[in-house]
């Protein structure tokens, strides 16, 4: 296919390791060429000068993010930046007719009130936040085929509720007893440098870190309770891992029905994602690495009937940069312009 | 102090990574030494052959483990060997007056069907077990006290027990809330090579293993029930993390007064630890990092109460290696001979 | 591209990570099939079984390296076999009329006292020996394009030889003071389990290995040697390093003209490599990371001429398992074919 | 000892990694205690605040600088600040009668003018200089037991200089030929935080960085000079490793006479640090990991004579913060105040 028919498009953030992620995937992508890339404090930078080793493929500068440019340039913009920010810029780009994806927690929140509450933010973009979709494919891929505007999920939301979602949806579980154990590599925290995140700090070292309050959990208790058709409350608790990418969550509840074993419920997952290029259920016995999804867009699942207790253990693994950041939103990016779904998007893990 | 005044003691199953890690504690211990080292595989070399690093200070050369030679040379004897050994050993040196220290798993249960029925190896040294104290200080210090027979605690229960004791002594839990979700480094497996283990394997990635069936599960299960006056039952679920020593553990509870607030349950800690050299209770908002452990024979605990949910999630971090197997022994060692329990231990931490 | 046009080739030695490596891009390689896949200790078992997540896109199951049935269903045949096996099993299948590119040390020597002195193994396959090429084609390209057989070249001959080139070639340095001081992730030892490449002993630590006694010293000779029209001997020194994939080599090397600046040896570097589109050398001041390479086929080249001492000093870095085994290997099979050198090879790295 | 009988003694730059080294030695050596902390962006925070894990063993208030206040309360003062920082304080606390270990590089030139050209500060305090002991035990021993002032040596070079001391001192290489490649973990880059030591940024990858122009360069040749009594250029290369603490420093050398065997060489080390408590020599065929030193305050050196080349080459590991840094300086206070020389300093490793 000629690059005349390639549909631009643009990255809005593209200096940061989301914004790496989506030019690596996009300059790949067969149907899209990338025609503008955005930034602030790296504005006027080359590409190349920010990733010395990308200079060979991907010879762009970075531009301030003007809404008008951007809409003259690109029909589908990705926006990969602080929360906060893409409110700003997506009401701009919408009225301009421009598809736009947001990477950051701006348009994952039905209730406006609860982002208020949990990101300390005031908005008045409440209508254009109630024509967005919630960007978990796997979800509401019939509602991502029609929006001009989607929230991408964050990353532990993508592991936890896909590995969560059959439970919920057949009504397997006790709601209140909903425990998630989350652990991520450390380029969930982005490349602004902290100390925390130093190699000499974070290698080495495993700590929980915002215990009952971490921002990722109103966003799985809102599609949780979709999924049930009532409020749902989870226990949610991420950790840091002393490695780059990747997520596990582990993910506990109490089972409704004491005699379904847990080939009655592998045969539930299997069926429940029988069509899901981008999930996979192992088989019995099987847990999986972290590793596994590494590179890739895919989210591998493995669970455990613990008769001795009556529990369902559910472990999902991803990329948390790719099926749980920028994989995801190109996925989603196929879906709203009606291309198949598994267009330029990787399968085959980087591995070992 | 002159060595003709140190205790002459023993270590069995000296070649592997709770070997190396008694020697150097007893190495350095004021009142003892090392007397006698033991192996199968490993007799006749030298110590100093399989640990190059450590030939200046420990020049012993490893003999096979005679129950006869040992008690001859040796007045308390550790036991590093694998599940199924310590059992034929134990009751011949405690015939000839040895103290042992087991740190395997073979005398941590009271009721050896238990045992039996987790290990799957049956045992006629039902007299002998009887006998045995689990070496949890912070627990059973006083039974320590008075026995010639520690059954040293597996890694995950010494972590994990610390972290629920305040809660079952005061009855503060729902008993059938308890998901304890661990982390240990890849030390815990030990030294025998396996292709999980492997650096290229087990590096950058992170995933959980033995759900519902981990051999640790009856072991906190036992001591919990005794904790709270009756019988409990766990989730526990062991994970693998891309590093080599420390473990978390992060234990989740249902509250049974919702009144209780974080800075309650932290004064009940801090009170209950008050007088415990190695438990440090974190002050409020603080988790532990493994990191902080490593090195030492600490234990460090960092809690939260969720009022949202009513759970309590308790965060401990040990070094597997110390606080989580020779350490510890060294601890119970120090409570049996009655000397002050810190001697010769650890407490600053390797970091960063 | 139908399946039906698409090239069946085999992999031998499917278990192991050149195998994998080799499986992951030939899957996605758009000329050829998988048609065959062949091991030993591991015949009879899916390749799904040995690594559970690629069984969604490798549904084959590993036979017996029986070269009649290889050469009835592959045309092109990769061994990725240990040391010492290729040669029983290449004059067979070359006599069948397959192409052949072997992975192992056995065709990478045109003397073949050479391999016996430092491989230990007595061969008896001069004839097929002298028709091999060395597949390194930034070297031997025209000569692979006209070959059946190539011996793969050594992951740190690859980093070595692309980083000299130029200078031998040019006549640029003291042959004599040639010092290469290279660094390799641990997957370059492979997946069979031992001792000292486990992650508890591998991580947190570096060492040198093999001083002096390294076996691809003789093989980095000889086509120095060839380059330079002389006999050239090198100082080779391999470290382990704490990290799965990715080789740097530093090699320092005396100037021979005291007058040239960094300037001058980046202009003839940038020159030589004008065409090569998988040797890209850095700007000034700029040395490569592994990281950089990893999951591509690609070689970082970073160079820096001190007028104080008069050295040249050349960085590389390739990806050990890609560039340095499965890609190149690959890459010469598309040369073979007479596709385009570039097809089916990624360039964007994994990266964070 | 009773606490009335310790030497007060004061840590200036206390939030560092050094300083956090210092602490934890300073607080177990029995013949000192620490009476004062400084620093300046940490002043008024107590140290426990910074390192929580410390916080039981350490409860002290960080204070400002103020040469008076230290001098009233310490006699001895170890400087862990930044460079050209310490020539501001030094000679004021020396007036008072103080001693003084600096940890940067302040007082390491004998030629300031060489420490102007590389470090690009102007000095007027030629006096004080001129009085500073280049606090390598193994080479200024006599000379540190007789000064007040210490400028204790990098970490680079204190790897590198117990490398090559027997080799200049025996006059056995040639000097113009003298490589090093030197590998060190990234806490030596100290806790700022910058986007390079990014876990995610610095793990799993290396690299090569200040090539011809690394500070430690001059520091290098300056004691090189000084040991083979003539002027010598080395080539000196550092390597960021994907770990935290270590350094391996890889040396090249010409061997003069060619008669020389392996052998030969292990027998003069072995003469040569005979009775140097910290330097220990391997046995042949055995070359050191980062490992085996951390924690410690041991070097250990591994070597061979290559006799195809007619080189030698010596690796020597140690850990950076401590043989490299903090130990070191309490090894110079131990000899500067007549104690033996091993007092509170650790031998045995953190391992694994």
């Amino acid at each position: 296919m000629g690059s005349t028919e390639q549909l631009p498009v643009a990255i809005i953030g593209a200096s940061g390791y989301g914004g790496v992620q989506l030019a690596r995937l996009l300059v790949e992508h067969p149907l899209v060429e990338i025609a503008y890339m955005g930034g602030s404090g790296s504005a006027g930078s080359g590409f190349g000068d920010l990733y010395p080793h990308l200079a060979h493929s991907i010879d762009i500068t970075i531009e301030n993010a003007e809404p008008e440019a951007i809409a003259d340039r690109a029909k589908i913009v990705f926006l990969s930046l602080p929360n906060g920010l893409a409110c700003k810029l997506a009401p701009k780009l919408l009225a301009k007719g421009c598809k736009v994806l947001d990477l950051s927690a701006d348009y994952r929140f039905r209730d406006l009130q609860t982002y208020t509450d949990w990101y300390k933010t005031e908005r008045d973009d409440l209508d254009v936040a109630a024509s967005a979709v919630y960007g978990l494919p796997e979800i509401y891929r019939d509602r991502i085929a029609e929006t001009n505007l989607v929230g991408c999920p964050g990353c532990y939301p993508t592991a936890t509720l896909l590995a969560l979602q059959p439970l919920l949806k057949q009504g397997l579980i006790d709601l209140r007893s909903i425990v998630i154990d989350a652990k991520s590599g450390t380029s969930g925290g982005g490349r602004q440098p902290k100390t925390n995140m130093l190699l000499a700090e974070a290698s080495a070292s495993v700590c929980a870190y915002g215990i009952g309050k971490h921002r990722h959990t109103p966003e799985i208790e809102q599609i949780c309770s979709d999924l049930a058709g009532q409020e749902v409350l989870v226990q949610f608790t991420p950790h840091l891992m002393p490695m780059v990418r990747g997520i596990l969550s582990t993910v506990y509840a109490n089972m409704r029905d004491p005699g379904l074993t847990k080939d009655d419920v592998l045969t539930i997952y299997k069926s429940f994602y029988r069509s899901s290029e981008w999930v996979k259920v192992l088989p019995s016995g099987i847990y999986p690495q972290t590793k596994w999804a590494c590179g890739t867009n895919l989210c591998y699942i493995g669970l455990e009937v613990d008769s001795r207790t009556g529990r369902v253990i559910v472990t999902s693994a991803i990329d948390n940069l790719m099926k749980g950041q920028a994989a995801q939103a190109v996925q989603s990016m196929n879906i709203m312009m009606g291309w198949p779904e598994t267009t330029g998007l990787p399968k085959l893990a980087f591995y070992p």
